[in-house]
């Protein structure tokens, strides 16, 4: 029997609703192991045990809404009313925004329970949060989501919502073993969220299963979707430059999951990114810089001497980028939305590493988000998931990637990938 | 000689530059406007005379910056650290904002004067601010950007951010005979701005004339814009069904504004929404409707008391939408960006009413939005400028329409056109 704790949402969810388990006894398991492991892991940045308990209890008495009494963890660049909200950022300390984000509020309002607030590295750049690998502990959890991921893996809460402007969710998925879902851009609501990057930001969500995932995403909005496992889904390798910054573990981790795929029914081929779209990951950089000059211009007006030197550095790459430039740019995006259409004509998915490898040591990097950034350019939806192991013994998964809007095919092609890489 | 508060922003820049005029002295000028009027006009909900002199004084004591010197005011749903943000609401009535939005900063960066907040209607959505029509005190301005509109077409302020989610920018431009200059999606970015349906909410200006609007909007950049009147410009009128509520005076500006293009030098002709375009107008309301259920989550279950009639009603629009549907709207939505690009290949500006007539009397509405819906759900840019008068002897504007991201090309066709109108 497991703990409450090690319930997944949606095993939850039907526990609740069976009458075999409450509310309350879910969250105070997650209390519980917050309580044993944050310490170390320093996953969550605030959390209240006794408001927690209280809307668990009130979830507990309530009928209807599809999360009800499920606990959830919220990124620190989305605004909570009941617990502050410092986007990972010394600027921020002790700020209390005055109302939930769309999101945070419409999880609510189907009755699940914010257990508290989870670490996000500056802004949601690429300067780290103090949390650790809960696998490894001196070892990163990748970022931005860095706390989204880590409590997810260690089992602190089943859903949290991390936030992605290049690689900040289907990284520390990856190196953390659970599962990172952004989204379509847009598909969750960008409400009460710390802009950075507009036309890339993307609100998405931790678990440690795909099939939680959909229900979380869906259920939101108050409808109940079970993923179904897409039965022969049709898969391309999806070759790139990019590749080369690909360890080889994470190189076969990827090959080897499209031959278990294959063998269980999936077709798989081959296809190779087009030079056009290769070339926007040098783009996304500027793109970034330039938008993020603007997200930030405030703070960079009156709080630079509290940003990180990292953080300095990039806004500094935006100087410089002409608004004819950035135009340019945006035009260059629709056109290779348009382009990577035609990649999904006879592909369910697209399969591609979410990250270089397996969790570096140390905490003062949180690893390349480049295997990120043309997918949240393109603003298509991804998942990854955990398929194997590497040589460290740390996780290493892989990245499924669908058509734009298409998120409910993807969801379910990454359940029977999913499915195929724990079966093996 | 003008009045300093008469002076466009690009005119009064290059008298602040040239050291004919200071930046107090127009700031003082515009105060005492908008003392001498706003009792009757209503567009600013709040203004700060010593402080807003004192970030003049501080603009003609700087030397550089693109904007310095130049007031502007912003649309109450954008927020400002200066000035209470209210986002037309009796929920935030006297909410303080902790920070600037990201275009106010950027803007006061390159030295440009905040003057004061101007009235939004509620959460810029249907339902009207207070602020009157100053070219007739008994009709609407339109909106939702009643203030921005009104207060620069009283000479109030040279330059106004307003915000467009259907047609909250082109139509109030047209009722009070100003420039609105709703950007590509994005290009202004929303950073501070109180999200509604944010796959549509577009952050513009309010100006009296088109290359005010250019100068302003690449100046927050710190790019010095002249718009230069593009030569013999291709133009097309773009028929659709919505056509058939554009009043007969409005329906004779267009055409009437194409045949004087034609003489000067233009190419014209006729183009029709493909259906599969004009079929969205319907779908806008609804997708509309289930991103603001989410943006407004938490003032739905916590404030709703508060929420006027109308958008209740709008709001419950949304209900039973599922997420699925969504992402369908949003399949289409994407499909249909691509088929307008053709429209685009040897066309540079499309013709298009920007609202059915002119301002109607009465201030309980602000007029139909209908004639910007499909150009924000496109997220194209959109130019609207005064034309003509109709038989009420109010303004009617014409709206045109450019490619995606190439807002540079349109606003020289838009002061080509604006030329040609004004020189009939």
């Amino acid at each position: 029997m497991k703990n409450a704790n090690q319930l997944g949402a949606l095993e939850a969810a039907r526990a609740i609703d069976a009458g075999t388990l409450t509310s309350e006894a879910l969250v105070d398991a997650c209390l519980a192991r917050i309580e044993a492991r944050n310490a170390d892991v320093l996953a969550f940045t605030a959390f209240d045990r006794e408001l927690a308990l209280r809307h668990a209890r009130t979830a507990d008495a309530a009928t209807g809404g599809v999360l009800r009494g499920i606990p959830f963890a919220v990124k620190d660049v989305i605004e909570t009313v009941d617990y502050p909200t410092a986007y990972g950022s010394p600027i921020y300390a002790g700020h209390r925004p005055r109302l939930d984000a769309g999101c945070v509020a419409q999880a609510r309002e189907q009755g699940a329970v914010v257990l508290g607030k989870v670490a996000t590295s500056e802004f949601a750049t690429q300067t780290p949060s103090t949390t650790r690998n809960p696998l490894n502990l001196g070892r990163t959890p990748g970022g931005s989501s860095s706390g989204s991921a880590a409590a997810v893996a260690d089992f602190m809460v089943p859903v949290a919502y991390g936030t992605q402007t290049t690689g900040s969710i289907v990284r520390p998925a990856s190196y953390c073993g659970v599962v990172g879902y952004k989204p379509t851009f847009g598909f969750i609501g960008a409400a009460g969220l710390k802009l950075l990057s507009p036309m890339q930001d993307t609100i998405g969500l931790l678990t440690r299963t795909v099939a939680d995932a959909a229900f979380f995403a869906f259920g939101v909005h108050g409808t109940k979707l079970v993923a179904q496992d897409d039965v022969r889904p049709r898969l391309a390798v999806c070759q790139s430059r990019q590749w080369e910054h690909a360890r080889p573990e994470m190189a076969r981790a990827v090959e080897q999951l499209a031959a278990d795929a294959q063998r269980q029914g999936a077709t798989v081929r081959r296809v190779t990114l087009p030079a056009e779209i290769e070339d926007l990951v040098e783009m996304q950089i500027r793109l970034f810089a330039f938008e993020a000059r603007q997200s930030l211009a405030h703070e960079r007006q009156h709080d630079a001497g509290q940003f990180s030197e990292r953080l300095k550095q990039r806004l500094a790459g935006g100087i410089g980028i002409t608004p004819a430039d950035y135009l340019a740019m945006r035009r260059r995006a629709a056109q290779a939305r348009i382009t990577i259409q035609a990649l999904f004509q006879d592909v369910d998915a697209l399969l591609y590493p979410p990250a270089e490898g397996e969790a570096d040591a140390g905490l003062a990097d949180s690893g390349s988000p480049r295997f990120g950034a043309l997918w949240s350019l393109l603003h298509l939806p991804c998942v990854s998931f955990p398929v194997t192991r590497g040589p460290q013994g740390l996780p290493l998964g892989v990245q499924a990637i669908g058509a734009y809007g298409d998120d409910q095919r993807l969801l379910s092609v990454a359940a029977f990938l999913s499915e195929v890489a724990r079966s093996r």
